[in-house]
């Protein structure tokens, strides 16, 4: 579903891969008219895997569909000089909602300062790999963070990578924050702003904001690779009877009484607690008696099926959830349905009819409208040219014909 | 640094752990008064892993400090009635830029409707465990998204759990995203609005928008369980001669020939292409023949140390990175320094000086002022309550006498 919080705002998109994209789909759900220019024909990111098949092997990406829902789609032939003043102008038409520039290709024709002489007031948010300019995607940004060394067990001779591009998201997520923030600032003062933000940055920032970096500098010492266990408090993942897997947390201390009393384990609890000499009502202590404590819930797990371990976590009020995959998930679990408010089923030209989601917020009182799916390449070329930048049909007919421009792309699974 | 984008907006948190935190954080770095409401003596996440050290054991908590700078605190004893008024007065005092709410806590007094009822066009944004109400967190809702069974080369039988709190980060990006959006439309409309935001919504939304339920619902497949391979093109980790590892993606057409000429194997390249039939100029033929890729790439790498395969990596522009600890990476990399002007050393009450992030983005034409460090808690107290509220010296007087409120706590690294 799409919101109309932001009704008003254009935002220009000339990117690529996930950070920027994902930056203008959440303008776009939130109601913003995201216009996104790719080159004709598709851009660097246009046939990412996984692509539906197809006998030729042009199937549509089913990524690239994913991130440019909601959009509309110009096509433009970005090498030509009268393709890029194309750009320009849509990015600095006038209005008040206009002149704003979501991008992750920094090329001296998109600068902030080039967009500045046609329109002062202009916003432009450019996402860069490293501050300096230089390239970085989220492996290589990633690898640096430390998170790797210690995922799964894992040590420098045998980091494990992240699967979910988190980075990426973090930053599509701050960009677009930025841009309504700037949006707010130039409402007030009349001021447009460049802003730029580093995939890099955005990661060793955020070892700040959860304190990893305070903790290295000042108490010399590295966050212990600790597998599954969750760092200060706990919980783990514990096997059923029947070889399925179920995460626990215990974070708060209601949820630690929930967890002792659902495995009715207090009276050795007690015990260990003694032992030990820790104090498990404090979290910190738990953390640290944690593979005691792992040791005496491993039987409550072992000795049931997950439907039945599920029934008494759920009795009881247990912080858990069940390992899934994707397709388990989608066969499975109800919150990844149209029976939730956030999912609906949508029809993607090229690809056909799936689930997909909206905006994540549930924002009871708004209007709501339709995800509308990834356009075919080029759908909107024309009536973006006549709409924005008010040329007539004669004028687009002849960029068409200069292969400046192109319109909606063929679709890929119609009849040959 | 903090950037004066949002100077007049005032926004109430009444949160806990690091959805809603680092929502309010991110606001706060972008010019929000962000005025945090916390138990007196503190919250549920006051004394979270890590702390410093402390003879008594009350060391503070760097992970609340890291998630809490920039922001007034105010120290309320939220069990009493007149404690929920004093807060529901906060988020409901007049002017065009107050009436935020960001809350994690789904506690009736804070209830929308009941906010509404004080001010028509209150905002407030709820995150959420799930979209029912019931609890969620990080790790219970990670479980279910099928990425632990492919991380690591993992399986069902051993799923890898993230380190990294991927969903709260997102959810909190997302949260400041949403507030922003309701203050650009209530600007416009005079309309308030009821966000409320789930973690699970937030991690299955982007299952969606990373195109992974599609490809399970039309392809009927899962992701494979590919180790440190990235997904859809060529890119993995090895090791150097002296033991470090390095990652290296070759996504696009350019990262592919930058890799392939600085390891020198093109004519090796060429002859698995014959001998697989494969073209490895498409990224998703170089994703089906990555081990042969990987085999080749490996030896270039083992036969030298980090340093020299770093500089010829660097000057073949080749996408790379390297394994770090925390540790390391503050040693040795200056993006992670007061060189880099995202970071500042501030000073923390009960801590001392560290190294401490501003906001991510760049805005070179933006004044900037410091990070403020997280505040002793109740730190602001009497200010809010009389500069918000209007009490009088008296008035907040009683509210102290009667335990209601209560001033800046005891600095914990103060003498006896």
């Amino acid at each position: 579903m799409t919101y109309p919080f932001l009704g008003r705002l254009r935002v220009i998109e000339s990117s690529a891969f996930i950070a920027a994209p994902l930056a203008g789909l959440t303008l776009a759900q939130y109601g913003a008219d995201v216009i996104r220019i790719d080159m004709i024909g598709g851009g660097i990111d246009y046939a990412r895997m996984p692509r539906m098949p197809h006998p030729e092997g042009r199937g549509r990406s089913l990524y690239w569909t994913a991130l440019n829902k909601g959009k509309r789609s110009v096509a433009i032939d970005l090498r030509k000089p009268e393709g890029r003043e194309l750009i320009q102008a849509l990015v600095t038409a006038p209005g008040p909602d206009a002149g704003l520039l979501l991008t992750n290709i920094g090329t001296p024709w998109l600068s902030h300062e080039s967009l500045a002489q046609k329109r002062a007031d202009v916003i432009s948010c450019t996402i860069q790999g490293n501050g300096d300019g230089s390239t970085a995607v989220d492996y290589t940004v990633n690898c640096a963070t430390g998170y790797p060394v210690i995922t799964g067990g894992g040590s420098s001779a045998a980091p494990v990578n992240h699967v979910l591009p988190a980075w990426d998201i973090a930053c599509a997520y701050q960009a677009a924050f930025a841009v309504l923030a700037a949006v707010d600032h130039r409402r007030r003062t009349g001021q447009g702003a460049e802003l730029k933000l580093a995939l890099s940055d955005m990661a060793f920032t955020m070892l700040s904001h959860l304190g990893v970096l305070a903790e290295s500098e000042l108490l010399h010492q590295e966050r212990p690779s600790i597998g599954n266990h969750l760092y200060g408090a706990f919980g783990r993942d514990f096997a059923t009877a029947d070889g399925q897997r179920i995460m626990v947390a215990a974070i708060s201390a209601g949820q630690w009484k929930s967890l002792v009393n659902c495995c009715g384990i207090s009276d050795s609890i007690a015990q260990v607690q003694r032992e030990l000499q820790l104090d498990f009502a404090d979290e910190a202590q738990r953390f640290e008696g944690r593979d005691a404590i792992a040791a005496l819930v491993e039987p409550w797990f072992a000795q049931r099926n997950a439907q039945e371990a599920e029934a008494a976590l759920e009795a009881h009020k247990v912080c858990w959830g069940r390992y899934s995959t994707v397709q388990e998930l989608l066969a499975q679990d109800a919150r990844v349905s149209t029976d939730n408010p956030v999912f609906e089923r949508i029809d993607t030209p090229g690809i056909g009819q799936h689930i997909a989601a909206g905006a994540a917020v549930r924002a009871p009182a708004m209007e709501r409208a339709p995800t509308s799916a990834a356009a075919l390449l080029g759908t909107h070329t024309d009536e973006v040219l006549e709409q924005v930048l008010g040329l007539s049909p004669e004028a687009v007919g002849r960029l068409h014909d200069a292969g400046i421009v192109a319109g909606p792309e063929r679709d890929p699974s119609a009849a040959a």
